[in-house]
């Protein structure tokens, strides 16, 4: 028996959280967990207005996404479930491994080759029906 | 103007999923992402049978939690929602400074004082309303 091997994730990059107006989630999050905003900027490629919250000792960060159009994936998990979590993120280090990985283990990709993310970083979302319901993104930071 | 004090989040301590199947999600977890399992055990208080499992190189935690009865509120966010992103837990240094935050800001509590969570430190839960739609917990570990 061969033995698969996993993604190799190191660490909770990030949880993404999909919001209806950014600016008043951004200053909410901010004010709420005590953090500072480590990044802000619209990503046209995933239809986003994101902002990334980043928290004190750990470098821990939260991202708040809003739609940037009503075809945006953001635009359409509001439509259908409201505000809330979005996806969790992790860091890997050889994201071309991952996804080999993914591959093997017959996960369904979103991305079947990375896409350049929010930070400039090279991310893949794997589709939560192969990871329990939750939306997977993987960065190689 | 009184500023308000934040809740001191310091860090994502874990992002918690909703399961159905506690030792299939586990094994799934532990394989795909390559972490290790760091407790397992149930809290009868919370409904729940819960695992969690650490990744390699921050000690950052994904907890996996199954329901005990159909009372939980796990039970309830599956039979509404299915598996899935739970909740997000916060890190801070003095649990009672954060719930006073909490109120100052009129963010509704679910706890309004501290319970023995999973590893055994003070953990309570703020409600999705006052947060964008996440269930929030905060943990002084």
């Amino acid at each position: 028996m061969t033995e698969l091997a996993s993604l190799g994730a190191t660490s909770v990059h990030h949880v993404g959280l999909a919001v209806h107006d950014l600016d008043a989630a951004l200053q909410h999050y901010v004010d709420v967990l005590g953090g500072r905003i480590e990044l802000r900027r619209a990503v046209a490629a995933f239809g986003v207005d994101a902002a990334c919250v980043e928290l004190a000792a750990t470098g821990a960060l939260v991202e708040l996404l809003a739609p940037l159009d009503d075809e945006s994936g953001v635009a359409k998990f509001l439509a259908r479930r409201g505000e809330g979590l979005h996806h969790v993120c992790y860091a890997v280090g050889d994201i071309e491994a991952s996804l080999d990985a993914c591959r093997a283990r017959g996960l369904r990709l979103i991305d079947e080759r990375p896409r350049t993310g929010l930070h400039g970083s090279p991310v893949a979302f794997v589709h939560p029906a192969g990871m329990h319901g939750v939306l997977t993104e993987l960065v190689q930071p």
